[in-house]
């Protein structure tokens, strides 16, 4: 009991912290009020993990609106804003809303996650008078950056990841499904506690190991070739991001060395990760190590991607990208090499940025496993 | 491979008739192209399966637009469009080919589906020639009837939900958690082949199942009381939808009454079913016979919804919706009643419109089943 208390306490005094922050960028912006409406934006303002709802803020207030389905669940959720319980859609009770304190002369919306219609209508109810400005990254601009809180959050989700990886290991043999092997994961996993994946899980074995996005399938396991093992959980709202790739039978020599150069890749990218480097830089790294072993052309994504309430934020580890890392960030490292109609190899761990460095959070051995 | 040539075969022409009806509507909306970037839209016009792409139709070409990661599956899945392969993202390819095509002049977009933000750098792309105009729903009105292989799709994805719901209740006993229940509710969808499941389990016992969403939890199936069981299955990219509510140990005479009250209203609402009557009559049949019980005010959300490709869909079955069934149509039909901190009920159908009433596709008894 004690220590949920103070899990609560952290939270409230959290969420006042991040609304006070919003309402900075909100002044700066010169905007009277911002209509929030992507939900994990919403759930990391203000708690509330419900499936429809906006968060309405201005300089002096907060309030979510919600229906009816959530009236217990914000009132225990939410305390760093008002809670309004309203009949119709949140954004049309927003719109009322607007439309009653017409001082409020320029409202901000998220232009990634409003569409078209929705920003119409709002429009349409909150008549001329009043100005829609699109703003883009707000909220997400605050989230890019994981307290304390959220980095353990996130840190338990990885611990139980690593954990996830020990039984798909015990259970892989040869003809045993992708999907069966997915799916007694995805059991030990709820009972571990998850919420649910963090996507769709990826086990992708022998030539299916080449598709960088092969979600398990009913192929069954080869009795030699690489495997691909990519997925991730929600722990209290955070998600866990992991990939290792196991080989069943003895990899030949082309296979062993790829595995090797991708290993390799992922370590340089690790050890570019400190605050100041840029994100470009750190792809950079992995990238570098792949084409010198001439595999760089099989490198066909971007070395990762920042993680936390949602499992792709901000930011991108891409080549090109010019702003820099700051402690406290959470990424992903994961470099791959994908030989179209012969195998991938992709290895993957989840970091938080540290003052000088980085803390890997998915601590699993990464010397090639063969069963 | 004899089945497989044909069901292929089957999807073909049906691409061919569907993209050519929405060339009717593109026509009678006076639009020179329309820009479809709904990924279940895109999958109902071409077959395409990826998780990036946008189809551009004029009167005279269909191209899908998609990136290098879905070269060999977009060449598998799509016969119907031509297939672009782009560097950059399939919008800002799409917005380019625009460009360099300036007598289109009108673009239509789907306004439920764009963001603000994708329509901006859209315009800001394609220049001030060319008028993005906001369509709603073209697809999606083509979607609501669905055609005999769509339907069977559907069947086939609820009698797995039927098979899958034995296996919860033969699991089904006290102290086994919500979320182990769900598990291996999920771990033999994916053994009998589904793709994954169609939302997130619902398995929602005593007090819990008074909520309408409550979501398999770590809390443990009681001793005695409800169980609501709410789930369904991607099979072949079609969605299935049933609850069943259980209950454990004998039931006292309030709950068992309300029990044979809900099976009363959905049965009332699937009598209702047939071409040409109002969606809100249907809705009605249901209300009106659990208001007659004293009940009425527990019944908190509408009857039902349709599915497909996604699983909430057009059209809505709730009060005062005038519009009319027709055959094809593929809806649920699902009252319940929640007693808040006490119990709730909820049976669910899926079921098909036909020509003179409907057809169950979740054929599965629903006498209290007391375990």
């Amino acid at each position: 009991m004690i220590r949920l208390f103070a899990i609560a306490t952290l939270s409230i005094m959290d969420h006042n912290s991040r609304l006070q922050r919003t309402q900075a960028a909100i002044e700066q912006l010169r905007l009277d009020a911002l209509l929030v409406s992507h939900l994990p934006n919403i759930r990391y303002l203000c708690g509330f993990t419900g499936s429809a709802g906006v968060l309405l803020i201005t300089a002096r207030d907060k309030a979510l609106l919600t229906d009816g389905r959530y009236t217990e669940q914000a009132k225990q959720e939410v305390k760093a804003a008002k809670v309004k319980i309203v009949k119709k859609s949140a954004l049309a009770a927003a719109a009322e809303w607007l439309q009653r304190h017409p001082r409020l002369a320029r409202i901000g919306i998220e232009s990634s996650h409003l569409t078209v219609a929705e920003r119409d209508s709002l429009a349409k109810a909150i008549g001329r008078g009043t100005k829609i400005i699109a703003t883009a990254q707000v909220i997400e601009s605050l989230r890019v950056v994981k307290d304390a809180e959220e980095i353990s959050a996130i840190r338990e989700a990885c611990r139980l990841g690593v954990d996830l990886f020990r039984t798909v290991t015990s259970r892989m043999r040869p003809k045993i499904t992708e999907s069966q092997l997915a799916g007694e994961l995805e059991l030990s996993a709820r009972q571990a506690g998850a919420e649910q994946m963090a996507f769709s899980t990826i086990i992708a074995g022998g030539q299916r190991s080449a598709l960088p996005h092969g979600r398990a399938s009913s192929a069954p396991i080869p009795a030699e070739g690489f495997v691909v093992c990519d997925f991730g959980v929600i722990l209290a709202g955070y998600c866990s991001d992991m990939t290792r790739t196991v080989h069943l039978g003895r990899p030949q020599n082309e296979a062993n060395s790829a595995y090797q150069a991708v290993k390799e890749a992922q370590q340089a990218a690790l050890d570019a990760v400190k605050p100041g480097t840029t994100f470009g830089a750190v792809d950079h790294a992995a990238r570098k190590l792949l084409y010198n072993r001439g595999l760089g052309k099989f490198f066909t994504h971007s070395t990762g991607h920042g993680l936390g309430l949602e499992i792709h934020e901000a930011p991108k580890i891409a080549a090109a990208q010019k702003e820099v890392l700051r402690p406290g960030m959470v990424i992903t490292i994961e470099p791959g090499v994908y030989l179209p109609g012969k195998w991938g190899v992709r290895i993957e761990d989840t970091v938080a940025v540290t003052e000088t460095g980085c803390e890997i959070l998915t601590p699993c051995p990464k010397d090639l496993l063969t069963l």
